[in-house]
């Protein structure tokens, strides 16, 4: 809620530089702008400058964007003569004054670019919808990349750890961020206001996100949370609400980490969700001391996408596995009768199936990367059309056990290690 | 007051933090801790590893503080082999993605190192910190400035204008910061709570501060404000609390700046005066609609030790004047005596006395450097020790003209052009 | 949003007690615990058996609760022996002293048991329910109107006008209140929470409410205000959104107070709305100083009702015109065709048409009691299904010129005197 | 903080409304303006009237006061015809309508003239200060007595306990409010901010203060609270701010409330310090779960009189007690040479001097009365001129246990029991 005023703050003060400053002419191209920008001295014409800047842009169709990005890459780089007189001197001496010159002079200029445009007020905002249009234009020009690798080293700067605030969204949360909630839930869409107060409001439920000073009203990301006296074994159980009778807050023991999305396409890259989970495990343990359990209910994007891939590599007995897995009809029923089966596999799947050292699933490569580990699985627990196509409904727990992600986390990044249930050893196919 | 609220949520994120992780041993010393925090690959204990760096250093005595640093510019830097490579792949093809690196291959390691040590709540508080102790330690030891510049260039990143929040401050702004108001006035001494109160809370004061979401409490930057009728002729009468009797807020004309304080010592060459002016000129004129000039009562400190020093390179007139009015005794009477004298002397310091095309006086550097004009001279101003010392007791206004500030900044900035009120036009020597 | 801490707080502190205290047995009957509140002497136990009372009321049934007043009717009233002492005493010698001790004695013991029950934290939702329930019963039930009496006694000085707080309703608003302004509007249904946002949300919209700290979240009474550069003719463009494109603030001219919504049946004859719109002008000329125009679009509930009624006090000419409009269709180009007589039959309606000597259309009575002027009438205003049956479409401005209101006032309150503009002279009858 | 802002929003309105409405003359006398005041039928005109008749009040000499309460007292009673109406009506038929009608019959008007007073925004704090006024006038006019009466009455309605906010005050609260908790200290003086600081900003100390939304930035009551791992046995210790070494929160055992003062001399009779401790316990018991006792160190401000007093009602034992020790000198080293008597006397003081059926002692009648018991005495614990003189330095501990404080209160309310502590049986004089 500080927050909220912080916000109005900063947006009364948007509007009321617009409204002082905007009589300037308009009708300067883009280009024009951006060199007036960059040659601008006067510190009140720089910031109308970056507005225009960014108003313009926004106006843009997409090939002007693109060409807006293609001269950023193109004709904004560093002088290449000052690059390599200072390169010389660092060369004959390489002392920390002259690397500190050359680290200067190899900045490309489109960094001070963004800085000035960065100047005006609620122009986060517009850079961070305007890499979101680059990360867009990338896969097609792919020379770009240079372009948002400088607007990536400036998000992680801004973005560090330092400024971000978490904070509660409950019922009593505004509703301009509830309605952002609402638009940017991305595992298990909410469907309308009802289903959104089914998630903040019962005494059993909990929400965390984290934001930033400069992002007015714009959650960074999210994760949604189900208290409950027991592991729950279904997605279903937990979106219709279940358990959310008032018991004693006491009696409370798992809290059950069920979807986390994040907001902002254009922070890719910079990450937020490994903060978020430690500190909410934190917020909730110190306002239940009771819950013993931090897991996540997790779903497994990419098992049937590898149960039905072409290729052989794996273990005759995995392979054999596979092949039979792959025959089971996607039905609740069907996958009920073959549970063991289905089990086996998925388990198999997150152990064996590889990008580099790292699993290839998502999911499962973010919430090991974290340190927790594999907890358990649940048969046919997200009956929705999604889970059964991404997963035949299976669901994953993974474990947040603080006094072991460090451990785990290491074990991980260095070894590609997976730590797992001991339970579930049975399962695993060498 | 939101603000206050994102501080409490700070701290008692920092001081919940600490107390869950300082189990682990402190005993280890400040450069293994840094190199262990340098290899780190677990985020939580990266956060732990960065505390106990900047407590450590925190218990350091001034040669240890020294000898951190040193080491922080002999062993920081960036690998000589890398840069040589990306400077080459550079040179074959000078491609924005090779420019790109080559700059991140020049990057010293200390500046990772102080992102890292930033990852831990209360950080930036320390850092800050650190570099008004190494500011101490720059003459001495000149050869830590590469040090210095990349705390700055960090600096410069985070307190970026769009993460600066302007906070009225006044008699329900909380002692936490009302203490460091008194505690960081730089121009004329606040001396107890009840002469603060006489600045903060009459009808016609007001005080900005400008606040930085992740330095808790604590102002960059601020400047007190007196509301009138007339332009003040002195500081006396400012300070003594004059014209704090209730008339109608409509009835005043004139906003005198007549105080502004850097708080922050580790944040030399983090500008943040030239904005505060400017939006606090805004905040006034949406609350004063009727005030329609702003401008300072200023010290002239440079003023004395000019008129005393050696050396002749002025005009003969000048040069005259100038040993005439050094005859002057330094006392109300003699003074006022001798006005017409003095003000010329004064007015013609402003004018002729320069560090490049710059006036050497640094108050007159600030201000005109932000566009402002120099507006009016006062006589036995301000008749304290100091003032009588700095400039005989003579102040001056600098005006705030938001229409001309840019046009005046700009000839300032390309020609060290001083722009000045018509009236002071008989006072200049050729 | 300071409220909504404020709330927090409160609700907070009644999880909290409530958790400390209910431990206690909870079987005995509402009339015991009543008995034992009344004869208490231990506060907390006070705190504790109020908070049972109100939840064993909350249980009964509808014949529960009607035993439940008709035994606050008839066990709480004042000692008739003690009430026969104080005024023989008074009697012998009427001194302040005398009145007061009689003014004490007959006091109703229920009073005392409303203020004990209002110990607890929460108890002001619950009384306001109760009296919800009580009003509700009344018709059926006359005798309870002494009860009803002392529920309106305590409430008047609990929500006296120094109590209440003014709250601007906007998108950045909780939830938690937005949810009951979709559910309390009463004038023009809310139909979801998009239809809430159109109304809120644009610059061009306006919404205040009226609080009160002890009722946490709930707003008492609250109005939708719509702005523009000219006075809306129908009630359709306003719902519809239209004027929402942004204008520069400045030339909006007029306020339109389109929707008034008392939210509290419980407090029933406790009059928010006459002080409300007079806070609210001045909220918007503070922020608008250029807005000149304060009216209404207001329904006129009563003039179909009385169109078809029987009988005939008034003159021949308006009888005639009141059979005559009564043949019109009900539709809006049937009313259109017809719209000067029409015109002319509402107006007269609102003059000539009295409950005593004020006018019996409750909205009419409401906004000229609060010293508004009847301004100017709009055929087909409000097409909808209710607009029509009232009114046949027609809508009526009053004005609010706060230079008028209170002689408007005073003349409407001692002689029943309707001020009007002078354009609607031609359409009296006299 | 929350309350700030809504102390920000009612002075806004109290000067936006001055400005507003102050235009009417104010020449008239005040007995004019509240005979306009009560005979005032319009609402704005109301509020500006109120206004100046509490304006003209506050510029009264004391005898003009005198005399408006004189007024009061002889002008404002109910009419006695009506009166006498209303009796005659309930004796013929004792109806709670007819009740309620000789219940508001018997009202004098100056209750509706002072609720009239505090419809103008800020009234209550004037209010409250003219009944300060008031009860200063008491002693020499006891016929004002029924004026008291009025205001009481009216300020128990309004101070009820579910309109108190609990707020903490520490060094985030705003100086505003700092500056009355240093004025309004009234047990152990507050020498100045530095001294308030101690009190407030250790994390070993807490300070607790209700708030009314009414009274802007007053607190009504505070109370100071040390906490340590043992009882503390001196004052001297705990306001030299011993213990404040930071030590892990979890280890502190004691919660020691060693300073409560009344703020507001014109809510006398309005109790709050019996709600504040026990919201204050069940608060630090939140944040402490592991402190088990709470506990008072408490002065006894009647312990020396009654030593040196004539008369001798006690048994033959306690008389030679009170003897020997009345011929103590006052001294640190002389009490605790006589340690042994000193206690004795002090006990038997707390317990047999009686007024009616309750101590004496002001300060034990206060938490005896709350449902405390006496816990422990403690010998040269306040050294300070007032301790020795009022105590010969001797405190005492007040236990508060919430599992007996009803019961505790209950004995002590009905039959003026004193709970003690076992160990202090062996000093009882039968």
């Amino acid at each position: 809620m500080a927050f909220g005023r912080f916000q109005d703050f900063l947006s009364g003060l948007v509007s009321r530089q617009r409204g002082l400053f905007f009589s300037s002419s308009e009708a300067a191209s883009i280009e024009e702008l951006v060199e007036k920008l960059m040659g601008t001295v006067g510190e009140v014409s720089g910031i109308v400058t970056a507005r225009q800047v960014l108003d313009h842009y926004a106006d843009l169709d997409s090939e002007g964007k693109r060409a807006f990005f293609a001269s950023l890459e193109s004709d904004f780089n560093a002088d290449s003569e000052q690059v390599r007189a200072a390169y010389q001197a660092y060369e004959l001496e390489p002392s920390s004054n002259n690397l500190n010159r050359l680290s200067i002079a190899t900045v490309p200029r489109r960094d001070e670019l963004l800085k000035r445009l960065n100047q005006t007020p609620g122009a986060t905002h517009d850079l961070v919808a305007m890499r979101t249009d680059l990360l867009g234009l990338l896969p097609e020009n792919p020379e770009l990349a240079a372009v948002d690798e400088d607007f990536l080293r400036l998000f992680l700067s801004w973005f560090g750890r330092s400024f971000l605030v978490l904070q509660t969204i409950n019922w009593s949360t505004s509703a301009a961020i509830l309605e952002r909630i609402i638009r940017y839930e991305a595992v298990h869409e909410i469907k309308d206001w009802d289903d959104l107060r089914s998630r903040i409001d019962p005494p059993n439920r909990r929400c965390f996100a984290f934001f930033h000073p400069a992002l007015v009203d714009e959650p960074l990301i999210f994760v949604e949370v189900a208290l409950s006296t027991e592991i729950p074994s279904t997605i279903r159980s937990i979106l219709a609400g279940e358990g959310a009778e008032v018991i004693d807050p006491g009696e409370y023991r798992v809290a059950t980490f069920y979807s986390i999305s994040n907001c902002q396409p254009g922070l890719r890259s910079v990450s937020f969700g490994n903060f978020l989970i430690k500190q909410v495990v934190q917020e909730l343990q110190s306002e239940f001391p009771a819950i013993n359990t931090f897991i996540t209910l997790s779903p497994i994007p990419g098992f049937t996408r590898w149960l039905h891939r072409e290729g052989s590599e794996e273990s005759a007995d995995l392979e054999a596995l596979r092949n039979a897995v792959s025959q089971v009809e996607s039905s609740e029923e069907a996958v009920t009768a073959q549970a063991d089966d289905v089990k086996r596999a998925v388990f198999n799947y997150l152990f064996h199936s590889k990008r580099g050292q790292f699993p290839s699933d998502p999911v499962a490569r973010f919430h090991l990367g974290n340190g927790a580990s594999v907890h358990q699985l649940h048969i046919a627990a997200d009956l929705s059309e999604k889970g059964m196509n991404q997963s035949m409904g299976t669901m994953v727990n993974y474990l947040y056990d603080l006094r072991n992600i460090e451990v785990n986390h290491e074990a991980y990044a260095t070894e590609g290690k997976i730590v797992f249930n001991d339970k579930l050893k049975s399962l695993l196919i060498k």
